[in-house]
């Protein structure tokens, strides 16, 4: 390529810098604490059909998880939205995965004082990642509760959206050995908590239960209650029991990277009666529709 | 520059994707799950006076957190100390901290599993770091305990070297901004297990004692550990109560980053009489004298 050719952002583009590059030429410096101690926090955000969707409700939690580990972007939500905006546009794209995140940064030379770094803000644009295929959203995800822990919050606050992924990979692992497609992590007291990206739902007796502690405040679990709440089904946010997770009539995931999920297997066994139950499924198509409604739509700057 | 001017290593050289680059060059992609998912392991090792110090023990380690987060570094113990001392080599250092890392890598877009990416192995080399600057040392540390909780074992392996560090990282602002020098973090029960970057050892009725479970098995921990053998003087490995902590004789850090480092003070008590302890500064002295060991010591080959 001579040096008047255009950088090709086919596969996605990255703010960082002050640059736009594509995301094949995106990187973090080795000495960056983002990298060396993961010392960092994000979050994403979905555009779909040229649109973002509950974009506000993914600043606010972005800028409060920047704040509960002392980083700062450096720019107002605002700003931040013209960054990724134009992130989607170089892309090209109609239906995006989105990312925002912010690293600390690394003191200078010598000292170990994180207060002494400056921060730094990076963004990024790709197509949309579904976290289950076509074919595992027809039929329903098949996923393993794990004997690993998931991070508690005594070390590491969940509801800042970390990095922190160790424990749900090396779960992952042991699910797709063993055949799942994926993969829930426990509590200390055996309770489910969450899974690579995702809350997760159980329906028992008509009422949902999604767990309280431990877990990322989903955006998409949210919108799930939210749902849930005009369809006149109630949804209890406590601890779930691994065991009533097994014996649920119906069980999803919620994510950004899906929506709604179903899932027909859990351990092996089958949910309910091994197809995406009714409730699921009407949820699911709801969580579509309102990527439709304007107050939950901003669009993209094309 | 010009096409023809040779790189700068003076303030460190990295190794990536078979190149050698100046420090800040050194980079890891965005998409890297080394970064996105923290998904990586790594091992310290140090160079003083010219030679590696127990980089055999560094070695083994390295291969065996790299086993057990299912991370491949691709190459032979031998062939990495050929990059290491390559990297110290073109930094032109005496005395450096040399850390060998592997990272995840990525599946193919569109997959999230992670036995589908390929590892990406990664070294570098920049001037000794001493987690404490040399009044510190002189004086001996001041450290408070923080009621952050390590992240424990049943979540993430502490025995295999990562960079799972928040925990840390959050607790250091609470020790600094509390006015003292580092941070030591406790297990659920009360115990401390570690802080950033160093194992502890206490002092008490002429017997060592330091953390047991939830904490790195450093290799200086060890070498400590057989100072004290050659000394009479018995460790006892077990859980630390933080106030057995608080009320100990003598109290140290043990880091690659330092060797043997005095606390006298924790949570603003004063440790013994407040200054560093007669058995900490024997062990002190005998860590640097063993650096001249020939059984201890490979020379860089410059």
């Amino acid at each position: 390529m001579g040096p008047m050719s255009s950088p090709d952002f086919s596969k996605g583009a990255a703010w960082q810098g002050g640059n736009f590059v594509p995301i094949g030429e995106a990187s973090v410096p080795l000495t960056d604490w983002g990298f060396l101690r993961s010392d960092a926090a994000y979050d994403v955000v979905t555009v779909w059909d040229g649109a973002f969707f509950r974009l506000d409700a993914h600043l606010e939690r972005f800028m409060r998880s920047c704040r509960k580990f002392r980083l700062d972007p450096g720019r107002s939500p605002q700003e931040i939205f013209e960054i990724l905006s134009q992130c989607v546009k170089l892309a090209g794209l109609r239906s995006a995965y989105v990312e925002m995140l912010v690293t600390r940064g690394q003191p200078p030379w010598g000292s170990r004082d994180p207060r002494l770094a400056v921060n730094q803000f990076r963004a990024f644009a790709v197509p949309y990642v579904w976290i289950a295929n076509e074919e595992q959203r027809q039929r329903g995800l098949h996923v393993k509760v794990s004997k690993v822990q998931r991070i508690p919050p005594a070390s590491v606050d969940p509801t800042a959206k970390n990095y922190h992924w160790n424990d749900m990979t090396m779960g992952l692992f042991e699910a797709l050995d063993a055949g799942a497609d994926t993969v829930l992590l426990s509590d200390a007291a055996g309770n489910v908590v969450e899974g690579p990206g995702f809350n997760v739902f159980a329906l028992r007796g008509g009422r949902l239960v999604t767990p309280l502690e431990g877990v990322l405040e989903g955006i998409t679990r949210r919108t799930v209650v939210e749902i849930a709440g005009t369809f006149g089904v109630p949804v209890d946010v406590r601890a779930l029991p691994a065991d009533e997770l097994r014996s649920a009539d119906e069980v999803f995931l919620s994510s950004s990277g899906g929506g709604v999920l179903p899932v027909t297997r859990v351990d092996g066994k089958t949910v309910g009666n091994g197809e995406p139950g009714a409730v699921t499924r009407r949820l699911l198509q709801t969580y579509w529709d309102w990527h439709y409604e304007p107050r939950y739509s901003v669009p993209v700057r094309y």
